[in-house]
């Protein structure tokens, strides 16, 4: 094999650990000089590819380039960008090779979900046909932890981590003030069709403490009266009930809850509403004095309480991407494996991207409690392992320090523009 | 002066840190032994002295009291509880004196804000009057920052950080996807009367990054106009926009934006919601992606990334109260004092109660922008100091560790109830 240059791209909704896996393959890369040669990462994502906007990643200093591992985001930036099928848009694959071939890249690493596995895979398929070789890696991200084959997805641990312990936090909170003050706390985070991030809220609970003591799932389908019966119980037995809903909670007829007749001062229907619409149902059939918190962007940019399990694993497939891409291998994607034995112990697998493209893994029944609201002791065994270990960031003047590359521009080659 | 018991309570909404002055007053006494006995807590703050609930905090252990150090919210808990005036309810005050007399207290500790303090000044005014020796001792404590005289309060300081650091977070997510995602992030934080928290924000910004862009206090009325320029603006030159809100803006006629219109699905006012308000009008007016971020609880309970400054002084204000009872002053609260010089330095000052009860200390204007719409260099100068300094809990199991204590009862004394 000749040696050829790498194109890495970010994709999607960043993560607390995406740069991790960055420095992952940026950092292996450079043990292959014999293979790889610069590794170039696209602006924005994919799109960068296609507007041949390329980042030479050589002009940052190591020092730039470590510093990824405690930087959140995306350091090359990111994009919603979902490239349509080959049948709908050839060009737009035809492109992508095409600025490959003029940057004669021959090694290509998506960093993404689910659908950037379903992209990475047609570009693969593509260039096959096309007869150029290439060979594409894609190195798994989401906070959603709903890609398949992984035993958990990078970026979500440190998701968890966070939302664990700010529903621990807020619920001393509550507990303290709730004999004359606030008695039902919500709180609502990610997860659009997978409860991943509302189930890890359970590792809040320890002996001393409940909460929380509701979790809703976009799997359980949302029930007003059982909802209701179990934060009356919650409130008089504890004299309190935090509730931790998933942003994607939905009704048995498949309605999201936040879609429900939330209204802002124009009439617009709110979005990531659940928790103020929780709200209402709680005042109006309970009268009970609530709080909300929606924690939105700050739970999945939390790098100042990251999971080192987490930076650990986003490192090492990023890693093992290259090390895939040096042994031949295409059309792949580095896997976590959770080893067998009562002790937490993982491995970088490999899984076929054919495994892993359009396929999502929801929390399942067994994860989630008898009675819907909460998580099964089987389901904390799964969570607690990867919140282990606290990757604090450098701080200066009592900000954490995080990396801002230079991003420098690689001199365009194609004469075409290309507008995305 | 013979030997007499102290009581404590802890008033209003709780901080990260309000615990460390707990620890203060307690650890502190201990080295009085020739004139306190043992400290006492109100369960539930002053309602507890109401209802004769005392905690013997004597029955802790000393790592427990000293485990208050690292724990937020209110170990005794709090409440919200405003004692009416001694014209409308001297009964009240009474009771305080009967329940204080029957348990040989003469030293009131009480850690709270600006009602609190005037709490404090009636009853050592009151007891006074009655003839019965109490010396009371107020503790400052308040996330919003609004008390006179002292430059800062315990508990803000934490908060500032928390909020510099989400913001910084975010700003970092939402750059790095806002060539093809959101445009706008907007992050409500606390702060009803009083812009501070809102003000640290700034320090999210250093050279290389801007964010926030807009910065909205209720010190400043808002205009629609004038906001939505700014936001247009940001957006038009770095991509993206990150506005803080306080939930206090309001407008010109003394409206508070967050009453503005937005309703539920059961037509209820919904509260603390500025920061959805404030996306309606960015997506009616200028259409703008959006995303949005009520912080609420979590704000004043992340203790996992408390100012070592705020710990320290909030542990100081405790110990010198004791040391102020100790050397007979009475209806006084500790202060923390900026000493003059570039190199911040503080100590602690005292000063009489009739100079901080209802008063409140708003953000000056000398801090805030000639625009309005951000934070002077004076201001910046003013909140850099306070969130100096990492305070991490211990972890365990990747979650932090924060005490319960036993919060052992007192035995009741007096044969009447009292209904609070």
């Amino acid at each position: 094999m000749s040696k050829a240059n790498a194109f890495y791209a970010q994709s999607g909704g960043v993560t607390p650990v995406i740069n991790a896996s960055a420095c992952g393959v940026i950092e292996t890369a450079a043990q292959y000089k014999d293979l790889i040669g610069k590794v170039y990462a696209g602006r924005n994502g994919i799109v960068g590819a296609l507007r041949e906007d390329l980042i030479d990643t050589s002009k940052e200093s190591k020092k730039a380039i470590r510093g990824l591992m405690t930087t959140p985001a995306g350091a090359f930036g990111s994009c919603r960008y979902k490239l349509r099928s080959l049948e709908e848009n050839r060009a737009e694959y035809e492109r992508l090779i095409a600025v490959f071939k003029a940057h004669n890249i021959r090694y290509f690493f998506y960093n993404g979900g689910g659908d950037s596995a379903d992209t990475c895979l047609k570009v693969s398929q593509l260039s096959k046909k096309m007869g150029y070789p290439l060979q594409a890696i894609h190195v798994p991200k989401t906070i959603d932890n709903d890609l398949p084959v992984t035993d958990n997805s990078p970026g979500f641990a440190s998701v968890a981590k966070y939302v664990a312990i700010s529903t621990r936090e807020a619920a001393f909170d509550v507990a303290s003030m709730c004999d004359t003050s606030t008695k039902v706390f919500i709180l609502e985070v990610m997860g659009r069709h997978a409860g991943w991030i509302a189930g890890a809220s359970c590792l809040a609970a320890t002996a001393g403490s409940e909460a929380p003591h509701v979790i809703l799932f976009p799997e359980v389908p949302f029930q007003e009266q059982g909802f209701l019966d179990r934060v009356r119980k919650s409130v008089a037995r504890c004299g309190y009930c935090v509730v931790v809903a998933s942003e994607g909670v939905q009704t048995a007829d498949g309605k999201f809850l936040s879609d429900s007749g939330v209204r802002d001062a124009f009439g617009h229907a709110q979005l990531g509403g659940v928790a103020p619409t929780l709200a209402g149902i709680i005042q109006s059939k309970l009268g009970f004095k609530y709080h909300w918190a929606v924690s939105d962007y700050l739970q999945r940019a939390a790098r100042h309480i990251a999971s080192q399990t987490d930076v650990d694993q986003a490192y090492a497939v990023g890693a093992e991407a290259v090390r895939l891409a040096a042994a031949g291998k295409n059309a792949v994607m580095p896997t976590i494996i959770r080893r067998p034995g009562a002790k937490y112990r993982w491995q970088i697998g490999e899984t076929a991207l054919t495994r892993i493209a359009n396929r999502e893994k929801k929390m399942p029944r067994k994860y989630i409690s008898r009675d819907g609201f909460g998580v099964s002791a089987a389901g904390r065994a799964y969570f607690e392992p990867l919140i282990q270990g606290e990757a604090y960031p450098q701080y200066k003047d009592g900000m954490p320090v995080y990396t801002e590359l230079r991003n420098v521009r690689v001199a365009k080659r194609l004469p075409e523009t290309f507008t995305v």
